[in-house]
């Protein structure tokens, strides 16, 4: 596999399982490995679409992590999409896995209404014009909404789920009550919230969220997640999502 | 202080407070007892609602853990509002505490519109319909929706708010979409967010949840509170909530 400059291939460390990256662009993060872990349960021969999928982390893993038929990685950037085309053939997954070149907030047009069973997706964090923008256009983009807002995305997302389909998402704490107001607009039920904490003491640094299209309402707030141990350590459970040995 | 039959003294163990319970009705519970250091930061001399406050735990808790100038405590209960009255003298609270008999849902009528600092709130948690109903009328309508619902204490408290005044509630996990929704429906913006934990692996037990009325969009998800420890005894901040020696 021929790498352009700046390029590198990581290990994902899971299954043999190996990601190309830009260095000068968005790599991935914890969160991508958190929200494939999250969403393990999707069941056997589902269709399932990861919106904004970037380098095709959240696909690649979730090839491994679950019985899905068919993954749709969606991209709007097109050199990133190329390059996450090339991590889909570098682990062999080419059958499993397409990434397309589409706009989020056409993908209902693009994929169709009602197609897949379940949503996975890391979408850009931070409300586009807040935070430092005097970043690369591509990490932008991977970053702010600037391309989609949180509301495309669910919007987007309640259009391509089949009825009672699910989505799962990851974000930050802070845009907590804008998600679960938008989930609830567009008939995502929240079901399951489970926040990720740095350590047992530590403000909320994540949250996982899953959601059932025209589901009854209850929400379940399972256990935390806590990334380090007190001494500084990564917990058991992360050990086990990243496959080492605990 | 003469005790009706059924009625008993307990001690609050927290500044010398004592409060009066029947022992056929609800009790209070570790959920006040949280709600009320919670809303510790209320500021001096503050107007301060405690919607539904039944024994008047949550006021009485309030004139010792704040500075503020006066607690209205409402309950729609004649009996339980009058048991309350008597536990505000039994603390010679009388001129800090008014307990009013009142339907929540008439308060803003009552009381008038922007007219306190803060609301704070342990409202009934179930949906009225759901759960064992074969309980004593006044049990139920301490813990079911009957005489009132989420929207109903989430809208009053809107009325009654001033401008950017401060909303603390005390809720059920399973609520949260319908809290964080209806609190922006209604313009008290959720800003702080404590989940409470039994222990480290278990799922959330309880919410407390602060908004203000018509500010910004940002939430804190602050660090988790656990009740108990790995080995079953009372962590250090449930024991300093409780003024216990840590």
């Amino acid at each position: 596999m021929k790498l352009k400059k700046n390029e590198r291939i990581d290990d994902l460390e899971f299954e043999d399982l190996k990601i190309i990256q830009n260095i000068d662009g968005f790599c991935f993060g914890i969160d991508s490995v958190l929200i494939s872990d999250f969403a393990k349960n999707i069941r056997k021969n589902s269709v399932v679409v990861d919106l904004g999928t970037g380098t095709g982390i959240i696909s690649i893993l979730l090839s491994k992590k679950t019985l899905a038929k068919k993954i749709y990685g969606v991209e709007i950037q097109k050199e990133v999409c190329e390059m996450a085309k090339r991590s889909v053939l570098l682990n062999n997954l080419q059958d499993k896995i397409e990434i397309i070149n589409e706009d989020i907030k056409e993908i209902s047009e693009k994929l169709g209404i009602q197609m897949c069973d379940a949503v996975v997706t890391n979408p850009p964090y931070k409300k586009y014009g807040t935070g430092l923008l005097n970043e690369k256009e591509s990490r932008i983009i991977s970053r702010h909404e600037k391309e989609c807002t949180l509301e495309d995305v669910i919007k987007q997302s309640f259009k391509i789920l089949k009825d009672k389909g699910s989505f799962y998402m990851v974000h930050r704490p802070d845009r907590l009550v804008d998600i679960i107001f938008l989930m609830r607009k567009y008939k995502i039920e929240p079901k399951e919230l489970r926040i990720v904490y740095s350590n047992m003491t530590s403000k909320a640094v994540l949250i996982l969220i899953k959601g059932i299209k025209n589901a009854g309402e209850e929400l379940k707030l399972i256990n935390p997640l806590y990334i380090y141990n007190e001494d500084g350590t990564y917990t058991d459970e992360i050990l086990r999502i990243y496959n080492k040995k605990v």
